[in-house]
C-alpha cells in the first residue's frame, strides 16, 4: 500500500480485518444480544438510522424477514425529532446503527423507542457514543477510524454485527459458518476486477441500480456511493419496482448496475437487467444467468445472505477508481462532512 | 373540459369528485374496519404495494406512526412471492394497495400476511379482484375507470381510504372534519400556478424532491410522475437525508421541489431548502418560510395532516403540463402498461 492512495482505497482494503476484529472481539456482546433477543422474542424489530447505515439496516430488515418471519419497520427519525410522538413499542427489538453514534435525531429516536417500551441495541464504532449511552446494548463493530467520509469498513462491519446477532439469535450454524469465513471472501472480492462497469461510469451521468431481496440493500448503498463520491445520479430500484415507472427514463445506453446474489431471486433479477437490456440500457450484472447484459465478476460466500456483502466490497474497489477518473477526490466529496448532525 | 385534452388531465380533474365518492360511499366499509382495527389492537402495521400506492403506504406509515404511534413495516413483495418466508404476524394489521388488485407479487404477500395471522385490508379500485378476494376485508376507493397509465386520481383516493380508517379508528374530529372538507380543497390546490418549476423542468434532466414527514410519501411520489411522464431522472430523499451524501451532486442550478406542509417539519424543510439554494441549486419549496428559494403557492387544508395532499393535486397539474412541454404525451410513457404484474 502506497501513501498516495486515497484513504478510501485504504479503508476498503482494511475491510477484511475489521471484519476479523469485530467477529473476535465483539462476539461475546453479540451472543448476549442475541440471547437477550431470544428472551424477548419481540413481534417487531425497528430499526433507526440514516445514510449508509440505514442501508446497513435495510439488509438486516431482508435477513430477519426471510429467516425470522419478523417485520422490520424502519421509522423516520422525524417521528420523534420533530413530531414528537410517543411511540408504543412494548414487545419490540429497536436497532440504531451509527458510525459516529452522535447525530441529534438517531439518538433521540432510539431514546424515544427505549421510552415506549422496546429493546434497544446500538450498532456503532464509538462504544462512548451518545446512541451507545442511549441505549441498553451495544455492539462495538470495532472498525478503527474512518478518514475517508464515504463510509465503507463501517458499512460492512455494522452489516455483519446485525447479521451475527440474527444468526446467533436462532443458532443457525450454516449461516455463523459463512460469517466466519467472511475475511478471506471479503478479501478475494476487493479484488474483482468491475473495471468494465468503471471504465462506463467514467464519463456518464445518470445511473441506475437494481435488485431484489438482500442485495437491495447493496444496490441502495451503491447508488449512494456513486452519488457522494462520483457526483454520479444514481438511484437505486427494486428491480420489480423499477418497472412501474422509472424504466421510462432508460434511454440507448443508459447504464444500469444490477446486484444479484446466488439466491431464488438470482433468476429474477436477471431477467430483468436482460429486459433493461432489451430497451437498449448498458447492463451490468453480477450473475452468469444473464443472456444480453454483461456479467461482472462475483465472488460468491459460503452462504446466500453473505453473497451480498462480497457484492458491494467489489463495488467499492470499483467506486473509488471511478471517482479519481471523473476527478474527484473520493475521501472529500463537494458539499459533506464526516459527521452529519441532523434534528 | 375539451377532449384534446390528456387522459391525465382529466383524471386529476377528477380527483375532488373521486374523494366525494369514495367518503360518501366507502363510509361504512371505513367505519368497519376502523372499528375492526380498534377491537384487534395491532402491535404493529404491515403494507403491502409497490409504484405510486407504495407512495400512499408512505403517507400512511407517517400518519399512524404520529397518530396512533405504532411502528408500520412495509415488507418487500419479494419476501413471500420470491422466498417464500413464512411470516409470523399474529398481532398484526396488514393494509394492501393496488388500483388493479392484480399484480401477483401483493396478492401473493397479502395472502402470506393472513396465513401469518395478520387482519388484512386491501385498499383498490376493484372490489372483485384477486387481492380483494385476498384480503378479509375491503376498502373500495370509488375512483372510477383510471386509463391514463400514470396514476393520479387512485393515489390520492388510496392516501384518503386510509387516511379516513386511521381518522375513524381515532375518532379524531378534527382530521375527520379535515378530511371532509378535501374535495374543495383539492379542487383549489389543482388549480394553484406551479407554472415557475414547471418552466424549469420544461428543460431539465435530473431534479432532487425533498420532504420530511407525510410530505415525503408526496415527493417520492412526484419524483416518480417526473419520471414516468417526463423521462427526468427525479429522485427522492429525506431533507434530512439528503444532507448525508446525495448533495454532492448538486451544482449550480440544480433543481430542487421542497415539499413542505403547515406543520413541525416546515421550518426545518424550509432551512434545508435554503441551504441547498446556498450550494448553487435552483430551489422551488411550498412554504413561504424559506429565504432565498422560490416560493410555490400551497393549498393549505384544514389539518397538517391533509396539507399533504394538496401538495400532491398542485404537483400532478404541473407536471402533466411538463410532459406536453417536453413533447410527451403524459398518458403512454415509455415502456410502461397500466397494469403492471410482477411475481
Amino acid at each position: 500500500m502506497t501513501n498516495h492512495k486515497s484513504l478510501m482505497y485504504q479503508e476498503i482494503r482494511e475491510i477484511p480485518a475489521a471484519v476479523q476484529r469485530l467477529l473476535d472481539e465483539s462476539g461475546p456482546a453479540i451472543r448476549e444480544a442475541a440471547n437477550a433477543a431470544l428472551t424477548l422474542d419481540p413481534s417487531v424489530i425497528v430499526t433507526v438510522a440514516r445514510g449508509s447505515s440505514d442501508h446497513a439496516c435495510t439488509y438486516l430488515k431482508y435477513v430477519a424477514e426471510l429467516t425470522l418471519g419478523l417485520p422490520v419497520a424502519s421509522v423516520g427519525p422525524s417521528v420523534s425529532s420533530i413530531y414528537g410522538a410517543k411511540l408504543k413499542l412494548p414487545n419490540a427489538l429497536c436497532i440504531s446503527v451509527s458510525q459516529s453514534g452522535k447525530s441529534p435525531d438517531i439518538v433521540d429516536l432510539a431514546g424515544a423507542a427505549r421510552a415506549g417500551g422496546a429493546m434497544t441495541l446500538a450498532i456503532t464504532n464509538d462504544a462512548a457514543s451518545p446512541l451507545a449511552q442511549a441505549a441498553d446494548r451495544v455492539i462495538d463493530i470495532m472498525a478503527g477510524p474512518e478518514r475517508s467520509v464515504a463510509a465503507t469498513k463501517t458499512f460492512v462491519t455494522s452489516a455483519v454485527a446485525g447479521l451475527a446477532l440474527l444468526a446467533e439469535w436462532q443458532q443457525d450454524r450454516a449461516l455463523l459458518a459463512a460469517i466466519a469465513a467472511l475475511p478471506e471472501r471479503l478479501a478475494r472480492a476487493c479484488a474483482a476486477d468491475w473495471g468494465a462497469l468503471g471504465a462506463v461510469m467514467a464519463t456518464e451521468s445518470s445511473l441506475f441500480t437494481i435488485a431484489r431481496g438482500p442485495s437491495f440493500a447493496m444496490s441502495g448503498e451503491a447508488a449512494l456511493k456513486f452519488k457522494e463520491t462520483c457526483q454520479v445520479h444514481a438511484e437505486n430500484y427494486s428491480s420489480a419496482e423499477v418497472m412501474h415507472g422509472p424504466v421510462s427514463i432508460v434511454g440507448d445506453g443508459f447504464p444500469v448496475l444490477a446486484f444479484a446474489a446466488a439466491d431464488a431471486a438470482e433468476e429474477a433479477v436477471a431477467g430483468i437487467a436482460d429486459a433493461m437490456a432489451g430497451k437498449g440500457a448498458r447492463v451490468f450484472a453480477t450473475t452468469n444467468k444473464v443472456k444480453s447484459a454483461s456479467v461482472l465478476p462475483a465472488v460468491r460466500t459460503d452462504h446466500w445472505l453473505t453473497d451480498p456483502l462480497a457484492l458491494i466490497v467489489s463495488f467499492y474497489a470499483m467506486v473509488e477508481k471511478v471517482a479519481i477518473a471523473r476527478g474527484i477526490n473520493p475521501d472529500a466529496p463537494r458539499h459533506l462532512r464526516k459527521v452529519t448532525e441532523t434534528v
